[in-house]
């Protein structure tokens, strides 16, 4: 689902029944409302009449594309038409956001994220305390994976399952679905958004999270698209980072291993530029170094960073050593470099020696021998922990993206 | 299941505890009525005594196969023996139809879909009003797929869900199950249905559905059996027609594409018969015309049909337009062919410009280009609505089998 | 999660919030009973203090591996250890065992046993009585499935549904999940129970299960781990000859087939060792005959057996005769031995023959032709009934290790 661009709607969409959900785009008004509400910078717009509820909807149209919110088999009711936003996935209502997809790590700020963090917490709670909890009860996630992340899927109908809802599982897309005979990934998203309230997907291809939000009439959380994005990944980083450290502001993170393949610690950095007086280090084999458009990125936003060959000095300065594994495949042939690159910065008992008391060692998982298991027994160890608070964030966007605050 | 031959206790049988339908072909009746609801036309039957419910179980006995219907260790209690019914796989009690398995578009006749129809309008109504519908709730559904189809899987699981019951997945069950140590069908729903309430199953052979729902004890709706039936899809595809023209009687359909291989077409086709003054058009390049065992049907029950190389022609004067994709993997080697017959008839705005402003186009999806993404936004597009009809058919057709009227 | 050594938290475990059993390892005790209660034989145990909920924890601290029992990101509150213990995976507390996981056959006693199935008969009750069972509400079991094996998943998913549970499916954990980046074992235990309340896991490797409940802290049911065990197929044998025959101690039984390569028939031979007057009869063609570990088990515990022939011979004195297949994949290329290693043991209308009224067949399925289809009718055809009864037994283990007694 793309955004909308009217707030009031959005507002009453939360304490609608959980179905009504659906039509999410529609944007409702009552007629005395309307004039004054309408956007004015939109070129286009359509007003019908919903007659049967007496109310009125009102919609815009940027694209040809026509959407009907119903079934309206003999056409006497109304149609409405599909916004279709790609400027603002979220924004504001009050004093509260309006999340409507989850596509990219960059379409957070800090308000934002402070938000979903106050909400992961209250997910945590429930999940230690709640057993039974159903807030989501009556809505259906559909997990629509074109490549495999058992991980990444597990934590999802988890996160939905920890708060009543229920899943329909499609863990190998690419290969099963209609998506073999040829149909367009749009065509495959209007039908699942028919059999189902929400929409998980992993897709092999960058920007393919974002055309099945356009495409899509109910919310569409990226669960990775290829190189592209990740987003859920990053906020749990970010949301770690808070909890193990208990700030944001301030911090000194060192990033780790493969980090010109690493779309974890890109989104990681892009993150952490949101905050006050944080230092990054960046240590890596030649081979996989960060990419010069991070580099610039932190320095226009007035991040503090610096390259650095030295694990243990870096480790000794760091609140959090963010650890990541050199990707194989990505070295082809070439399985001497992976060697090379692969024992050069190892987390270790020395590591860990001279790491601060208050420190945190993160990875994304898995895990190969870039930090040794020996590790895992220190209580800075918090990898697993991190692993876990997954669930926390993505518990908080599903109840955000289907119930609202 | 194969169905029962008599009526009372199926009546009884809704009002059941839901784990009961485990033994729907246990025939109960009281003694004294036991003479005259004998049907006279069986050549043998076994009648035996539940002993402990001080009630007596009659069944008859077609083939060797014996069926136990409840696990007795010690066997002082009773045996029952398993109905097979080849010939008549649902009938009418007083004014209601029983519904047994659901393994063939032929197994309807105009009440019975009328009768389904009107269930899954109910069915409408409560997905979009009633999220947390407990409808089903305590049942479990088996889909068992031999071969994938993702997009028919997730449309029962979801209807399934929708209604408060759960799902056992089977996502690949050629491959995974023991079928590829060489159990028989019969071995495997002999186990399966030992762990669920209804069996949704897909398979490459003509006829495994049949099969599965003569072995079963507990209802088996055919999902698709290779090139044979595809019951769900003909009434999704009846229903929809209904639900956007409004009517059945006296339609014209044109349907369009491969209409020797799609038993899409086919089945409705079969299904239009039994309406009044229906007219169908056949358009489809040379080599996937559509077969004359249904030409011949529909002259013998009078149906009105002629084929046609004008798609336009056709279109301008029919209410529906079902369009079907051209199969590549029935043209082999021939690409040329494959070409040839997948460009010629392509609906698109010249085809929605000639159609009737009430008219619709129809497709079972997936589609490639044989519709053109511009006709989507069209309201006579009616293709994702039809997808979405799927699932109201198939949420009535699991209440009817798993709870009745 | 492997068992812990002291008993009356476990007592106060069960009367918990469900979620709290992700706990188990944490041993509460209140300060003044501490000394008493600490375990004399114990090499070391750490103690600590949750201040937040005024309460001791003691754990023992067995191997370097430290393990949090909850997120505790500030580290402002307390650690607990890990207990690791190889030997007793359950033990008694009062006249009740407590159950952490399932590993392997042996681990049960006559006494653990016949508690078992106990409450697999109240779990049979429950099925057929108590469609909406709501036992296991709230709770999250992963079915960590590194090989396929359609037929234990579904058993044991329906187990958990049929309690009001619910299910993460991965069903082919070895080719999707991180394990083919290399991701050891141990770190997808500690992922995935981070979003579950149990695993159920079938691995290729023997002793798969007993790293995975030494590594878990949450417990773990093995369903199958190579050669290994397959303790869940043990126990419902056991169950279904003593819900067959009505008893155990005294009973004869025919091992038919592949004795040397069936983990089934090896370790329902160990189980009924631990009954009185037992005799066993081993049935197989030369190739695979039973091993004399077994053998000189059976004879260490005072077990008579014999080998024979003679199947005809057998059967005419066994209560119940337990066919096998002949595994195919065992024979290599060897496909002339295995032709006749399948054909020489046959169990038809000819054995029936012989067989004693109250005797029955068994098969863990899936079956060849090893049992002949006209068995199927007869009364002493139990292997069905045995498949169903493998889901009480699994009912039965979810209940008891997730809500106790």
């Amino acid at each position: 689902m793309a955004s909308s661009s009217c707030s009031t709607c959005m507002m009453n969409k939360s304490s609608f029944a959980p179905r009504v959900i659906n039509c999410k785009k529609e944007l409702m008004f009552s007629y005395s409302s309307l004039v004054d509400k309408l956007p004015v910078h939109r070129n286009s717009f359509s007003l019908s009449a919903d007659f049967s509820k007496s109310r009125l909807l009102l919609s815009h149209e940027k694209s040809v594309k026509w959407k009907q919110t119903q079934q309206l088999p003999l056409r006497n009711s109304i149609q409405c038409w599909a916004v279709e936003t790609q400027s603002t996935p979220s924004f504001t209502i009050g004093k509260k956001f309006q999340l409507d997809d989850v596509i990219e790590a960059q379409q957070f700020d800090r308000d934002i994220l402070n938000a979903i963090f106050e909400v992961a917490r209250e997910m945590e709670k429930i999940e230690k305390n709640s057993p039974g909890s159903q807030i989501l009860k009556g809505y259906l996630m559909a997990t629509l994976f074109y490549e495999p992340s058992t991980r990444t899927r597990l934590s999802f109908e988890s996160a939905m399952k920890r708060l009543g809802g229920e899943v329909l599982t499609t863990e190998n897309a690419r290969e099963f679905s209609s998506a073999a005979k040829g149909e367009t990934l749009e065509d495959t998203i209007r039908t699942v958004e028919g059999y189902s309230d929400i929409i998980v997907m992993r897709h092999f291809e960058s920007g393919a999270a974002r055309r099945a939000a356009t495409t899509a009439v109910i919310p569409v959380i990226n669960a990775g698209d290829g190189p592209g994005q990740h987003p859920t990944q990053a906020l749990l980083d970010v949301y770690t980072i808070e909890r193990e450290i208990g700030k944001l502001d301030g911090i000194k993170v060192g990033l780790v291993g493969d980090l010109a393949n690493g779309r974890t610690v890109r989104s990681l950095a892009y993150l952490l530029a949101k905050y006050q007086d944080v230092k990054i280090y960046f240590v890596s084999p030649g081979v996989v170094k960060m990419k010069d458009d991070i580099k610039d990125y932190l320095t226009s936003q007035g991040v503090e960073w610096e390259e650095s060959a030295d694990l243990m000095e870096v480790a000794s300065k760091c609140d959090v050593v963010y650890q990541t594994r050199i990707q194989r495949e990505r070295f082809g042939e070439r399985t001497d470099l992976y060697e090379e690159a692969r024992g050069k910065y190892i987390v270790d008992q020395n590591v860990l020696q001279v790491m601060e008391k208050h420190a945190v060692v993160l990875h994304p998982l898995p895990r190969l021998d870039e930090i040794t298991v020996d590790v895992d027994a220190d209580p800075r160890a918090a990898y697993f922990r991190q692993a876990k608070n997954g669930l926390y964030i993505r518990m908080a966007l599903l109840k955000l993206l289907l119930v609202g605050w």
